[in-house]
C-alpha cells in the first residue's frame, strides 16, 4: 500500500473510532485516550491527522454529506426524498454518522467547534437539488427553495431525535414517511404527488441498488436502478 | 405566607435555578452545588424537594407543557399554531424552559432520567386539540391526528435546534412560520388555509393578550382577545 493511501486509511479509522466514542459519551466526556484505544493507532498517528479534540470533533461533524449520496433520479423531488431515507438508514447503523449527528445536536460544543456546520452544509447541498426540481417544473410556484430546504434540514434533525428518544431510531423510516406525507402537498405540483415513492422501506430499496452497483461490475447498477423504479408502489 | 405556599415557591426557585444551570452546562457537568448557589436556598430545602440530580432533571423535563398555554380559539388549528409560537417565544427568554429543552435534546441522560417524556407529553397534549379540530371539520380526511402531532413535535424540536445553532433562536418565529406554511396544506381543509394566522409575530401578539388578561381585571382579557382577532393580517 502506498504511503498516501495508508495515511487516508488511518485517518478514516481514527474518524470512525472518534465518531463511535462521541456517540456514546458526548463531546465533554470524550478523551483522546478513549479514541486511541478504540482506533488502535499510535498517539503520533492520531496527532498527525488531528492536533486536538476540537479538530477531531470538527472533522467528524464535517463527514455527514457523503452519507446522503443516492442514485440520480429523473424526478428531483424523488432524489431529495431518497437522500433523507438513505441518510436515515445509514444513521441507524453507522457509528461515525451517529457521532456526527450527536455533536451537531448537543449544545455543549466548545468555542473551537462550529456545530452549526452540518445544518449549513446540508442546506447548501439540498438547495441545488430543489433548484433542479424547480427547473423541471416539479415545484409549486409558492416554493422558495432555500426556505424549504432549511425547514427540511431542521425537521429531519428533530424527527430523528424524537425517534432516537422513543425507539432508538427503530421507527425512523416510518417517521420520515409521515414527514414527506405532510411536506410534499406544500411543495410538489399536484400531478407529482402520487408518483413520488415515500414508503418507509424506500431507503432499504435504494441502498440495495447502490450495493449492487458497487459489487456487480459494468451494467449492474443500471439493471438494479430499473428494478428500483419497477418496485415502486 | 403559609408554610405550603412557601414550599411551593421554594420548589419553583430551585427548578428555575436548575433549568438555568442545565441549560448552560448540560446534565453531566451540572452539580447540585451549582444549583444551590444559583437558587440561594439551603441544602436541606433542595433535598427536601429533590432527593437527587436525577429527580431534579426529571422535574425540569416535566415542566414544559404549561409553557404552551394560550387563549382558546374558535378555530382549533389556530390554537395549535398559537401554542407553537407562544412556546417558541417563551423558549427564547425562559431559562427553566431552555434547560428543559436541552435535557430533552441531549443524548447523555443517565438511566434514571426519562428524556423522552416531553415528546410523549406534548403529543398527548396536542392530539386532543387536533381531535377537536377534526370534530369541527377543520382537517383533511387523510389526516391521522396522532401521526400529525408526533411529526409536529419532532419537527418543532429540530427547527428550534437549528435556530439555536445558527442564530441563538433569534429567527425561531420566522422558522415556525415557514414550518406551518409547509404543514398546513397537508392538514387543513382548503377553505381554512388563508384564515389561519401564522405570521412570525403571532406569538408576540398572543402573549400580549395573555399579559393584559393577567393584569387588567375582569373584561380586560376579552377586550385584548378581540384585538388579537382584529390584528390578524
Amino acid at each position: 500500500m502506498a504511503r498516501q493511501e495508508r495515511a487516508i486509511r488511518t485517518r478514516r479509522v481514527i474518524l470512525e473510532a472518534a465518531g463511535a466514542v462521541f456517540d456514546e459519551h458526548g463531546y465533554t466526556a470524550t478523551t483522546i485516550s478513549m479514541v486511541l484505544e478504540r482506533a488502535a493507532v499510535t498517539k503520533g498517528a492520531l496527532y498527525f491527522h488531528f492536533p486536538s479534540k476540537e479538530s477531531l470533533a470538527q472533522a467528524v461533524l464535517d463527514e455527514q454529506i457523503p452519507f446522503g449520496t443516492v442514485p440520480s433520479q429523473p424526478c428531483k423531488l424523488q432524489e431529495l426524498v431518497d437522500m433523507t431515507f438513505v441518510f436515515g438508514q445509514r444513521l441507524r447503523r453507522n457509528s461515525l454518522l451517529k457521532g456526527s449527528v450527536r455533536l451537531a445536536v448537543d449544545q455543549n460544543a466548545p468555542a473551537g467547534v462550529d456545530h452549526s456546520g452540518p445544518y449549513r452544509q446540508w442546506a447548501d447541498r439540498l438547495v441545488g437539488v430543489l433548484e433542479q426540481a424547480r427547473a423541471q417544473g416539479e415545484l409549486l410556484p409558492t416554493v422558495q427553495p432555500r426556505r424549504t430546504v432549511e425547514l427540511l434540514v431542521g425537521a429531519f434533525a428533530g424527527v430523528q431525535l424524537m425517534s432516537r428518544a422513543l425507539t432508538d431510531r427503530e421507527d425512523l423510516s416510518e417517521r420520515l414517511s409521515v414527514l414527506w406525507g405532510h411536506l410534499l402537498p406544500g411543495i410538489a405540483v399536484p400531478g407529482l404527488l402520487t408518483g413520488i415513492d415515500r414508503e418507509p422501506d424506500r431507503g432499504t430499496r435504494v441502498l440495495a441498488v447502490l450495493d449492487k452497483a458497487d459489487g456487480g461490475g459494468a451494467g449492474a447498477g443500471e439493471a438494479a436502478e430499473e428494478q428500483l423504479t419497477a418496485g415502486r408502489r
